[in-house]
């Protein structure tokens, strides 16, 4: 297919944290062009935001389904082939389900969905349609995560032992959706965000790159959910013991009431012969540790690295790659893979390296087991 | 007193790793002089390690018990003044006790006894005699410990919400203790060390500074201790959730098989409008951080730190204390407390600053609790 | 102007580094659409890019003679906007001259010509032509430099006292030229590099950088340059000492030989009242130091931040920006401006906080006089 | 020699700030015991400080003539062994040149004396009498500054090419002179301190550090003395190009109006194949660089350290050392060199580590060749 591909987008209007993020880091490669979109269900924001895009006014839309209706109906050398769905948790089913059934791929903002029932519709949908659904986990997108996956697969951390990961922000240390804010609004708020506050906005990231650099899914877990700020619908703080599939241990700690704390994800994997330190703040570097010799420096664009890691790499050591990066890395896995597509045939996302619907399937499940174990006397609650 | 303190010790043998940690520390401030010892209970050592100290062979003896004899029988201007106890956890009892039936101070190395039943008895002994016993929770001897402990009392951070508090280590990654390192070998007997492994060992000073800067007590936990390593006989790693007195609740791990790891102890609290970290490993150095505005690296020495801080500073900015000064700290605090000593008078350890028979008492409960919950199927258990 | 910009792009062919950054710079912000190039003078080698970047073929053109003169003559709504120059420095001078001669705006990779003379001479085509000349110093891109100009402009430091800046590479600690390396062949000869070799190529960005923060410019320096590998036709390492235009004085240094560095880039500025350190490699973080109080940690994306960096930042605090975004900042800032554009009008680059044609003129004459204070055995050199 | 080795003080009364310093550094291994002093020749502060410190009031002197005649005829037994001279810099070589001629060793605080020809003459008092003389150049006493050169000797790094040593304080940002601080008083005064502000005070511990690292001499120099705050009599701010003996190069800076700055000695040194990075400001970590190959982090106390950083150890990695203890590193070199001693042996300060009296005239001659390089219109000045 020697052209761009062509991207439609539901959400992303004047409001939209998350709209933006995703149009940047689809632009970066020159490999994707927004065509159309309908960014908002607010009257006249669609349009608004259409024409700041410098969209064709005829593909902005009002709805997405009549996006969907209008989109599929255009000839094939015109048509959107992906569409990016990046709405508030509780319409990511509805465009995603529609998408599928229409015949167009969809990379979606994660959570999957409302509950997971949905997410398990979704699955059935992807695994009928053939389909290829991205699901943007961003964390997993940067280069040293992945090197980091790529060293406990090869083993050179022995088998591991202990996982710590941390999800700690402050914005949510005072009562902001009391303040108009949008963003802290529908997030805590349980008919938009789900039955998962800092467990599902942001603990759903911790999980989800805990399991993806060790490569074993977490099994049992013994849970602490607090809404610390008064007032507030939703947990806002959340800790748990966890267990791992291979017997391996740990901590996995979310919350939104870290006063001063930005968005500081960081996790340390530790196995039998040493252990790796990363943060998401400060991406491009990754700490190792060893039993017996120094500690080494790992840094993200050098020719030491692996391939997983450098395939999703743009910029040499020393030129700092960021959070649109990482962001762009879930664009550029899932758009091969949408053009390696054909009908019929079945689309290997772990080939490609993007989150898929498995995942958002499983991120569900986590999330509905945490609140469960949260509210159980007993100590160990286990994940289906 | 124009003189300075006499100070005898029991352990701190050829073989001892802290006796010479706590002689160094007790020598830089030119407060105390060490007199004599009962060195170890292998024949022999004693003598040699009274040699190597520059000491009067006449007040270097075989046993604790003979050495309590001799120098109560020495007149006032010879005696020793007070005792040093750094013997295996399982020896902290016996010599403690002796020395205040004797009419010596005592001071002793973490964890005060084997359990709790020996602690409660030193504390009844000390309650009863009036003497000064010192414990050495070395950590909470960094002024900027205390600089955090006094933050947090002023309200700096409003009312604290979220502690997390880590001690990982990873010298005992593998069976160390089967290779006849002595460190290890005792550390890991359950006849030597007592109840607990890493939560008796390093769990303690966790808890201990968590309950120090926060000036809150744990009232809840909620354990998992495994022995990671096979053939260890006690736990080599920790995690508990925790919960304090005001209502805060947290983290705590301590692990000795975090494989790199050196000595990492850092605590993390976080209030309503600010938090605070600090890091063992990089002592001078803490970071403040807060809601609305930059975060604040607060680094030992400074002319704007609180006198609780200054007082135990001996070098301007810029110029690093370390280990040994935190450790020479609570030897400062002690020996001060035992300078204004009088028969009949009621010394008070906080007004002092170093940890006492009481944080002894409450150490070995929590040791003792941890280890209750580790195998309870019910998720929280109280601390009494 | 409801639609994107149109560029062209000169150089960025199969084996360049700083095309595909510029490309995707360009192509974050969805400001800017690439519709043509003439990427390489090696025969098959634009076409081959073209296509790799789904060009239109008949605007792939196999020399810029060639494609300036197809595209002045394509109808308004179709000819490109600007060009982008990215070719080895030798080739700057030429495409550049002939845009603005053929009224097309340019934006072009530092140095922004071959030597002085050419410098001059563009500046003269730019005051006669009122186009729009960019410079792409990326470094002045970052947000936290740009909150840095504008903190020492607003005198929060007092008036400056010391510059110190260095820009340490490692790459050229070998001769690199002679394994066939293109990136170090080109950088290293004088017929394509110009006379300086590690002061011309990173120097001048250390020089760049230290004046858009303190607004001074520098006037006079003596220098040391080296040429440490055996065979180097180039200085590959440089330190000077400077002296500014306000009374501040201090030390620049640029090298290729510090082996081990990757792009370290960095800054630390002292007035009166305080301080600032920052560092390219580490971008969203700047330290700031003061005199009577603790140090401050500024973070990029942060609330507490000026509009002078705000409006150059894309994601929120902890979402990390890097290299691409500061590239881009530098596309936003000369987009703008370009869609000021109006003939007859005079652009100011300040107001759009782009370097331009002075910027590049001042840097020649930097290299220049570099070169010549290195050859003197007088101290100090003046910049004219 | 079974017994502590007996020190008396010049200096170091109320309001010094070096000489507890020494006293603290030279407690901490139980090998000396301060038996007397002449602390201060202001009337009444000697006794003050003899008394605070637990002396034998019949050892403490109100001159250092008196301390030395007194002492020499006390009966072996008791006679100090060897003299600590703690005065400002004008009071050096006096007590010296006194102490050495009266048959005691010296150990003395740098520089070693107010000018070149005091430093050459102790030179030869030294070489007469054989008589250990050590000079406190602090830094050098760290453990991973030892590891340092012993890299650098082992070849580790290649030949070295470039060295970049700083050391900038902010203490003198302001005329602190004028406020009557003592500490200022005697530095910035020409008679007190000699004819070198900064590059006195701290230029020499850089330029110390770096030849002590590399195992260089520097040779030439081209230097920028500034004295920044307005009223200031010496220097207070020192910027120089560097050369060395094997052909590398680099910078020194020192200054003490780097507003915000503590005590931030550092120093790079890069080879053909890597180079190393450390920071007094955290003593405890070494950063290791290589061409091709990760960063690496070395850490005091690990075992994989050479036996020249092991031997000045005292607890293991991750229980940090800092200043004390680097000092205390000098007086332990200083004390085993003095318990070496016979009449008629002469004594190899290197086998023992410790500066002394050569590196002391080294000092005073590059203090004197930056004098003389600042204000030459030469670039370059040889040392001789």
């Amino acid at each position: 297919m020697k052209r761009k591909l062509r991207m439609g987008m539901i959400g992303g209007g004047p409001t939209s944290f998350i709209g933006p993020i995703h149009r940047k880091a689809a632009g970066i490669d020159g490999e994707i062009e927004l065509v159309c979109g309908a960014f908002s269900i607010v009257p006249g924001e669609s349009k608004q935001t259409g024409e700041a895009l410098y969209l064709n006014p005829k593909r902005v839309y009002e709805t997405y389904q009549e996006m969907f209706e209008a989109e599929k109906n255009l000839p094939p050398d015109q048509r959107m082939d992906f569409v990016s769905v990046v709405t508030p948790n509780h319409v990511h089913f509805g465009p995603s389900k529609m998408a599928l059934e229409n015949g167009f791929h969809v990379i979606v903002e994660k959570p999957i969905s409302f509950n997971l029932e949905e997410a398990k519709a979704l699955q059935k949908l992807v695994a009928k349609t053939g389909l290829v659904l991205g699901l943007t986990h961003t964390y997993t997108g940067y280069p040293l995560v992945k090197e980091a996956r790529s060293m406990v697969a090869a083993g050179k951390f022995g088998k591991i032992r202990k996982v710590y990961v941390e999800y700690p922000q402050g914005w949510l240390s005072t009562l902001l959706e009391g303040t108009g804010n949008l963003q802290a609004s529908w997030r805590t708020d349980p008919k938009q965000s789900g039955m998962g506050g800092a467990i599902g906005d942001i603990g759903t990231h911790a999980a989800n790159l805990a399991e993806y650099i060790t490569g074993k899914k977490i099994t049992e877990i013994c849970v602490m959910l607090n809404s610390v700020v008064k007032g507030r619908l939703l947990d806002d703080d959340c800790s748990m013991l966890v267990k791992f599939e291979n017997g391996a241990t740990g901590v996995l700690l979310a919350t939104q009431v870290a006063a001063g704390e930005e968005n500081n994800l960081n996790i340390r994997v530790y196995g039998e012969k040493g252990g790796l330190e990363w943060k998401q703040e400060e991406p491009n570097t990754m700490i190792l540790k060893w039993l017996d010799r120094p500690k080494e420096i790992i840094r993200a664009g050098q020719a030491y690295l692996s391939d997983d890691a450098k395939k999703f790499t743009r910029t040499p050591a020393g030129h700092p790659e960021g959070y649109l990066e990482a962001f762009a890395n879930i664009y550029r896995a899932f758009t091969k893979a949408v053009r390696d597509y054909k009908p019929g045939k079945k689309i290997n996302p772990a080939k490609y390296d993007f989150p898929d619907v498995a995942d958002g399937v499983h991120g569900m499940s986590f999330v509905q087991t945490a609140v469960k174990s949260a509210t159980s006397t007993r100590k160990w609650t286990k994940l289906k």
